[in-house]
């Protein structure tokens, strides 16, 4: 309700009216407060205390967004960028997330585990997300593909999955990264025999079925002087946001009483902001150098 | 996953291998067939059969927003018509919604009664509905607000009620209403306080206390000739989206054969539409007169 | 709590103590309020309002509880009335239950509507019917099985499932009484066959395969002269609990002044009580003699 | 279904039919198999996985109940122990408890992190505890209570909690802790007021109203000469169930070749069986004793 100050209002207009049960005519106030029991078929679908809360956000028919749109294939650096800044915009913009982690069309955002947010409402953490990233999504679209107007805003789904111990969380995200390698390296084979060899994805398909990876990286290297493990990590391992420490220059325009002229200065300040990386989440050396995000303070 | 052909892959890569529990080490493939125990953490949160789903939004802190983008009081009729594009664009993207109600910030979706939609998940219609809406909401801002750029992405939660009958369906829809009758009154009254009287917020909300709905009329007709109930239909009862047949003209390009010069002509076609209508639904005549809102083919 | 007057104690006792968090002492009553936090993991249950709720009961491990008490085969009679005697108490005990359909071991549960009793909560309604039937059992045991000692305690496994409208009740109620009539026959050939031409379980079994249910009548004729059609209708139909008014005789102690000796009385009183139909339950003709059921007093 | 060998009967029956809607006509196996769409409306409420789940009972109007059945005030020894029986029960017969504790008329029982019991189904657990351990109640009976017939037979409500740590799950057994042993404090005071110095239950309430801990501790010792540190640790503490070794001697009929007289030999067998503690479990010297009650073997 965006434009009220209007609290309870009493009684009921008199220039208005509504016919309720057995053709009883009643006010609206007193309509409103007849029609109010419907509240009672909410349901409480606030999340098991004690749990990390996981959101995961998936784009809707991001095929056929990604043709329309002309991304590059296997991987399009500005939509990636993009992706990364919607979910920072999100971290920002919502609280108590302490770790996302994103690849291809997919974000997931982790709540730490006494987050008290809107109650633990399931439904308030996953709509919240969804619009926030969504409307981020068009917003920031410029900034990332100049030269390629936005032909129709996206959609996304999101769902809400909890677990309750550090362990069963960090299998969630290590399954999203071994998900992210097993389809970029698929992807960059299988990419580089259609558009260098000329294959149609057909044949490109057939060729791959059944080989390993070991195979995969045998075709890259023999037929395509690539080397997979050159290739960039945030293909190869996705987007880890965390919140980091960092340095920002503020500008600031000072007028000092002796000069007529004003000054600019700049100061700067330690902020708190999600930060990309571009790393291993499967082992231990990451949960390890960042203790923090697992860590609750009681 | 947008740009990948890629289905089973059957092993691991030789160059990423993940220290599984006791030290041993997987390759990724088999890593991430072992956390994928994760997924039975997923809830199935789909809606009881045979009940109408409803999914309501919200615009999160629209107070600030507003002011923010200096909306027009009472109403600003531009945010109310992009609003209402929103919802239209919902319902032309996503599927089964026979009737949508908004007012002010926000907006309530109805699903049919027998809809399968994503079989019925809870998650999926509310996050779906959230973020189509919120990438529409910047994406069709200029239509509506060509001098006042947009400054921030917005959010919206939303939520998902489930009801058994028509009877409740019908009910939720005039507690709306009735709720947008009351807030309307209430701040017609108030900024024709604040802004023609010139008394300040808290002036107008003293003012206003305990007055009941005649009061208010009165005050407006006799301080400001007003008479309420001439006041705009979208302001007084919100809007409400039904499926309507419109002709649509189509201009099509044709080169006949015989001449040079390409010819335009148009095509008109019978469409399906949401259209809006700002009608009383909380009385039966509404629902007598569109029966097929609530019927059910079998 | 059932020997205890106590609501609030405020402080807590010298003599016990527990040990809290970072080694802090305190007392029980204390220590029992920062104990308390673990209630916020409960969950909400509570039914969707304006739905039918049924309560299904199942006997656990029934075949191997059949075997070991030499119920009669296909249809022990006083199992039967057992059961029906169980889901009397239940109905008479519990509150809301508007009708009842048993047969074999189950047996279903059906509260009104509009019942408020627990706030409409799952877990609530489906323990007491179910721990209300298996007392039941034990305690009515003696009564139905003179000669036959009950060996063990039975479990019942229970579950609630919530319908929305009249028609998916009855639908609900129909599949339950389909399903009695497709095994009634089944068994009742099967037992034919194995009690009376000596078949093992599994040549009975084998005979069967691929029948209809015209065959299975037919073998029934011809091999055993049974008409199925004159089975009992308990066995055919099973049986449905609804509420009656029946007239009960009671019988009265009286002290007239003027006589030594206590003179008996007999005084008829009409009581609702939940009385025993073997009819069908899948056509419209018990929904119309019987319209009390489903409808609800607003 | 305890009578049936039956499994798919593929069709329908002459002798009985249905009128569906349309008036269209089926047999009962059609009809039963249009019927089965109702099942649709169950709902999938199994507990998160990896997570402890607990099941308390409590006793249904008990305060009735043990008026009734004249149980000793503050504590009736035989109550307790029947109590306790049901339980070891329950745990006998159902699976996957490790723990279970029982004070006044509840009783909390806890399933194994990683059960997979019934798909970890919350109805089923709950069902299965509540009519297993009502049917043991009156199964057990003249057990305990050899000279006070059963009047008729008890009702327990039960309910299903998650916790998703071993610190949660230990925080809700010593709240139930606590909770006994304030209680059993208040009552043994209170009845002793009642009891000895021939207070009403008024009286004693108002006399008590107040008072801490220290207060009650110094009224049984100089009014009553009760040190309420010696009073049962049972009456204290509450029972705790826990699967511990014992020895059992088991009485075998053998026949010797050589011999014609059956000899009986005894047989001593290890056998795990839940045995009864009355110690703390609030603090952690239990919980160090007793470490494979918390551990899961992976």
């Amino acid at each position: 309700m965006w434009a009220s100050f209007a609290a309870q209002v009493l009684c009921c207009s008199s220039s208005v009216s509504v016919t309720w049960s057995r053709g009883v005519r009643l006010g609206v106030t007193m309509a409103k407060s007849k029609f109010e029991y419907v509240r009672s078929f909410e349901v409480d679908d606030s999340c098991l205390p004690h749990c990390w809360v996981v959101v995961r956000l998936d784009g809707r028919n991001f095929h056929r967004f990604a043709e329309k749109h002309h991304f590059t294939k296997p991987n399009d650096k500005r939509a990636l960028h993009l992706m990364t800044k919607c979910a920072q915009t999100v971290m920002e913009e919502l609280e108590d997330i302490v770790i996302a982690y994103g690849q291809s069309d997919e974000y997931s955002f982790v709540f730490r585990r006494k987050s008290n947010w809107f109650k633990r409402r399931a439904s308030k953490f996953m709509t919240l997300v969804a619009s926030q990233f969504a409307s981020s999504y068009v917003f920031y679209w410029r900034d990332y593909f100049e030269d390629q107007p936005l032909l129709y805003p996206p959609g996304f789904d999101g769902r809400v999955v909890v677990y309750p111990s550090n362990q069963t969380l960090k299998d969630y995200l290590s399954w999203r990264q071994a998900d992210c390698h097993i389809n970029n390296l698929y992807n960059t084979v299988f990419w580089a025999l259609v558009q260098q060899s000329g294959l149609t994805p057909a044949q490109a398909q057939e060729r791959l079925k059944g080989t390993l990876a070991a195979d995969k990286n045998e075709i890259l290297f023999t037929e395509f002087h690539i080397n997979y493990n050159n290739e960039p990590q945030m293909y190869k391992k996705g987007t880890v946001l965390i919140w980091q420490k960092v340095d920002e220059v503020v500008i600031k325009e000072m007028k000092l009483p002796t000069e007529e002229e004003a000054q600019e200065t700049t100061v700067t300040r330690t902020r708190n902001r999600p930060m990309p990386l571009y790393c291993d989440i499967m082992g231990d050396a990451f949960w390890k150098e960042h203790p923090e995000i697992l860590e609750e303070e009681s």
